[in-house]
């Protein structure tokens, strides 16, 4: 099943996503059993993030390719970081690039598991069981200030930094697919979605140690490489048997 | 006026707190004007982390004797870190010591901002005009993990490691008032809560520069001091003009 967050009436509503409509549901389909309201068509849809979590969790260096291409040591533990919700944005809205920002402006295509219950002490298998289901994020990063600030508070969370979506799917061997990011159409990086250091349940096995996930907390699992984007181009991150995100990106001040 | 969020029947509800009773409310004050729905004893009130921000900010080192007594450069500009929501716990619930953590395990005291309306590309009277009022934060930190890790996870984003409350003070000139630290009674640490390189007005114009904050949102702002508790304490954090923060500390694993 594929579920998502759309606007209706400048209201954010939960839907399930058909081939040609988003029916509308009464609440979240991760707390409960929510029933049909009603419907949009899927092709005029407005695309929230599909969902807004408690805690955001982000993995930083965990592809093989990637910590090897960045010349920094093979991460012996899962270690987890966070991302911030004001950054969060919705398939088809923009990434807009701040006016001040020089440097390398560029996308990270990751695979995002969305935990459906509160779980703490996991074992893998709890882990796996804990996951609601899977989509999709840009790590939007501006390297300029990755790189002078002594955290990520603007290099990757500043406003419209982190696409999310475009849904939820709960039916799909995530870990299975292959990941891929184009820019206007071309293809500029694909790799198998699974070649993880460590893998989501390795990580909540290691988080729930010390720390309560809860329903709806998003786990964004690192990508394994990144592509620079400029204003005016549309940059999509795809996993098979998941979707696409796409986002336009703009200058700052250009907006419409 | 002080606002709380308490527990009744298992449920977070919004309070007024008067000198008896906490008046029940039915709904956020931040949001709106809710209206009194009941009350409950002040005395018998479980206390819950007066709010849930969307986006839990947290500066780091921001108190000229605490950099100098840390021997690290004052910073040159204000910039924010993030908490995680799974940490928080109210005024009386316990902080509980990890069964695994060694080295210092400390309190830091620190004011808290709670922003009450969205603002982006503030100036210093937006910024001020924006804090709907003030908390008191204790920043629990497991500095054995904080120096072995990549990130601040584990060593101050574990469960209970955030006490914030008792509740939120709306009428008190924040940056005029005392901060004060004590474990089972005796007096650790005392200075002047505004005391800062930076203020949290520093800090909002800065951060709004690149991101929009929401209500809700919380800024806590750094401790000029810190120290060592232990299982089998009760450590308060007190700021005048806004009350006491108190939390016993237990062992993991030998709670009640």
């Amino acid at each position: 099943m594929r579920y998502a967050r759309v606007a209706v009436g400048g209201r954010a509503v939960w839907g399930r996503v058909g081939a040609t409509e988003v029916e509308l549901l009464s609440g979240s389909p991760i707390d409960g059993k929510p029933r049909v309201t009603g419907a949009v068509r899927r092709e005029t849809a407005v695309w929230l993030p599909p969902v807004v979590p408690p805690v955001f969790y982000a993995v930083g260096m965990n592809y093989p390719r990637h910590i090897a291409h960045a010349g920094v040591p093979v991460p012996e533990r899962p270690e987890v970081g966070y991302r911030a919700n004001n950054a969060l944005t919705g398939h088809g809205s923009p990434i807009v690039k701040p006016a001040g920002v020089e440097g390398r402006f560029e996308a990270e295509p990751e695979l995002v598991a969305v935990i459906g219950r509160s779980l703490r002490h996991a074992g893998r298998e709890e882990a796996r069981a804990a996951v609601f289901g899977w989509t999709i994020g840009n790590d939007v990063s501006a390297r300029a200030w990755q790189h002078q600030d002594r955290t990520f508070w603007r290099s990757k969370n500043s406003d419209t930094f982190k696409p999310m979506g475009p849904w939820i799917e709960t039916d799909v061997d995530a870990l299975a697919q292959t990941t891929t990011l184009r820019v206007n159409g071309a293809e500029r990086a694909s790799f198998p979605t699974g070649d993880m250091v460590f893998d989501p349940f390795d990580f909540l096995v290691e988080i729930t140690r010390h720390i309560t996930v809860h329903p709806g907390d998003v786990l964004w699992m690192g990508a394994e490489a990144t592509c620079r984007i400029e204003p005016g181009d549309t940059v999509e991150v795809g996993i098979s048997g998941i979707g696409v995100l796409s986002n336009p990106v703009q200058l700052e001040g250009n907006q419409p």
